[in-house]
């Protein structure tokens, strides 16, 4: 009687509370440096244009239409502006390859919908952003390791998913500075994604996250880019490439966005249509506003203050580590990913460094999907100065060293 | 190659688009009389409040917090405010019982994803909500008829789940001026469902989209306060209910909101952080704006005006009606329900009607489990004017007068 267990569908077994969550929710406090968000600075947030964009909406002819129901695949003048941003970055394409959603995550989940039946394979990279696995594991599937460099073949994966009951049914992967590591696929791999995905008829997930905060080196192309040059269309192509404004404007509104083959974003726009009808049409008209009158100069100023943050925090790992320990050197994004030497806890550090050093950061066994990396961690340098960042790295490099010792 | 149906989940071919609502979307005419909407008068939307309240989140000190991520069970201030209002309404409860969605669709798409296995059963109304439907089908259920008079047996319900390969997992219905019916589950019939999921140890889920929006007759308990008197305590019952601010304030900001057993909460909250992270930050706060400063009125404004359109197509209705036909009584809401003769389809009717009298409204056989429901349709009330709709239903009835002869 009231055993909710017995009447839960068999995936609710695989949402579960995590445990890191749960302690890093405590770190509200003042008194601890943390690098353990992903957020984004709210000090950059443009506050002033956001102000306007709403006022505007209430001030106009627009204000009953941005209170009101709206169609499923998102407000068009967005969609449009979007379509000239993308093609920017060679993905040439019109409003019907393109679909609002709440928030890129969303995007993630209706993938994970569209996609996987129990048993199936998603192919991620190891370690991948903990939020693509939370969304893709309401749909039971199996993870194998998607290795962009090596000799596995295409068979060697087919023969996995079969083992596990299902078939392999897409690619996951951040390109550009990814969450967790900060870490970008250079061109050449992008290319043999595009060719094991060919191979394996399967889609590739291209989670742009944090793709248009560059900061330095040279831009590659969006994987879905390199793919509409080798396929002549987007129409012709198998990857879906999921966009934000969470690190760009504001997270709070959760409009992203999602860029596909047509066939793919019907799909996507029915199974919204059953979801949750549409994203709210007053922030989609809100970010549409926003986006017109400035974005590259706001893109531009995240970046600025991004780069130096990201500086400070090379310089101080660098001057605190000991030699033992290793890092992503990124080009771009919020995270820098931190090996320490093998046999090191990353879980038992957090504890220590929350409770002796006033320190916190995530530790990186949760980003894989297999359970290993437990001498990883993660350090984001989005929101703190270049002072605290060098103060909490030498807290935290002090700490290693007693560890070590 | 691209060959995607091939590749997508199975619970894919469960989303079609609905031939209906291709042809409704051609009825944005200004021509044509429309009684297919479902969506609330643009024209009683509350946007000087609504304008007030963004106007005053970016005047104070909120607007960081606005603009970032937050938690993914809802905005604090606005659960509280809602633990109020429940327990106006019999259902006392705290906060814990208290999560805020994107939409009550979205409730309900959430509802499927946490009961749901393949397989497995899901209780409707014959009729019921077409929303509902379209969520839970991704979820891939049987369905089965909920009786809420008559002698089927609670093993006859278990038999039939068994047969289909799965449980009974819930029972979903919408209990005051349901969509597409207008009609309202009276007490005793709650009791029995509520004695019914006791027995067969399933959840209910009560879709409260419409019961604020009683215009005359006597309020009757939600499904939820009647158990919670039953039981004792909110943490003890079973019942599940998805409440909508579409209907009363306005539905562009896409809020909802779900009030149940803590333990389904908790649940909850980890499927939203993994699907979409959470709510939009700024509309939570700006429906928690407008709520604490005038809710009540601005809900006896809206009641006060579709309980004369109501009035008005009653009127027109037994003016204009031939005596073969017959209607709901609906004491709110925002729907009639209209049987035609035995015989007679409603969607061939809604081609003519269109082409010939330049009126539309929704046949009743989508919001049929089983495809039944032919001679049926749903007609809206809630956005045009009295005069409007005495000429619309004359239409109607002019044109059902003329397949009858």
């Amino acid at each position: 009687m009231l055993n909710w267990e017995d009447i839960f569908a068999t995936r609710s077994s695989r949402m579960k509370a995590s445990e890191i969550r749960e302690l890093l929710k405590l770190l509200d406090r003042p008194d601890i440096i943390s690098f353990a968000g992903g957020i984004p600075d709210p000090a950059l947030f443009p506050d002033e244009e956001f102000k306007a964009a709403y006022a505007d909406i209430f001030s106009g002819s627009a204000v009953n239409a941005a209170l009101q129901y709206s169609v499923s695949e998102g407000y068009k003048p967005l969609r449009e502006w979007l379509t000239g941003e993308m093609g920017k970055l060679g993905i040439t394409c019109s409003a019907d390859n393109v679909f609002i959603v709440s928030g890129s995550q969303q995007g993630l989940d209706y993938l994970g919908k569209l996609f996987l039946s129990p048993g199936d394979t998603a192919l991620v990279t190891w370690p991948t952003y903990l939020g693509a696995l939370q969304a893709f594991n309401a749909y039971e599937p199996n993870y194998d390791k998607l290795a962009l460099s090596g000799n596995r073949t295409p068979e060697s994966y087919r023969k996995t998913a079969q083992e596990a009951g299902g078939k392999v049914k897409f690619a996951y992967l951040s390109a550009d500075f990814a969450n967790p590591t900060g870490e970008t696929v250079d061109r050449a791999g992008r290319e043999r994604l595009i060719d094991l995905a060919d191979e394996l008829d399967i889609a590739i997930i291209e989670d742009a996250a944090y793709q248009s905060l560059r900061f330095d080196g040279e831009a590659i192309p969006p994987i879905l880019a390199l793919e509409i040059a080798r396929k002549g269309d987007i129409n012709a192509t198998r990857t879906i490439y999921c966009g934000s404004f969470s690190k760009t404007l504001a997270p709070g509104l959760r409009i992203g966005y999602v860029v596909a083959n047509a066939d793919i974003i019907r799909k996507l726009v029915l199974m919204k249509q059953a979801a949750d009808l549409h994203s709210s049409t007053i922030n989609q008209m809100a970010i549409a506003h926003v986006t017109e009158r400035g974005f590259d100069a706001q893109v531009k100023k995240i970046k600025a203050a991004y780069s130096k943050r990201r500086d400070a925090m090379l310089a101080a790992l660098a001057k605190y580590m000991p030699e033992s320990v290793r890092w992503t050197k990124p080009e771009g994004g919020m995270f820098i990913w931190v090996t320490l030497p093998e046999g090191m806890d990353g879980a038992t550090l957090l504890a220590k460094a929350i409770e002796t050093k006033k320190v916190a950061f995530v530790p990186g066994k949760a980003f894989h999907a297999d359970g290993s990396g437990a001498n990883t961690l993660r350090i984001s340098f989005s929101c703190a100065d270049e002072k605290t960042i060098d103060e909490g790295i030498s807290r935290l490099g002090a700490l290693i060293r007693e560890e070590l010792a």
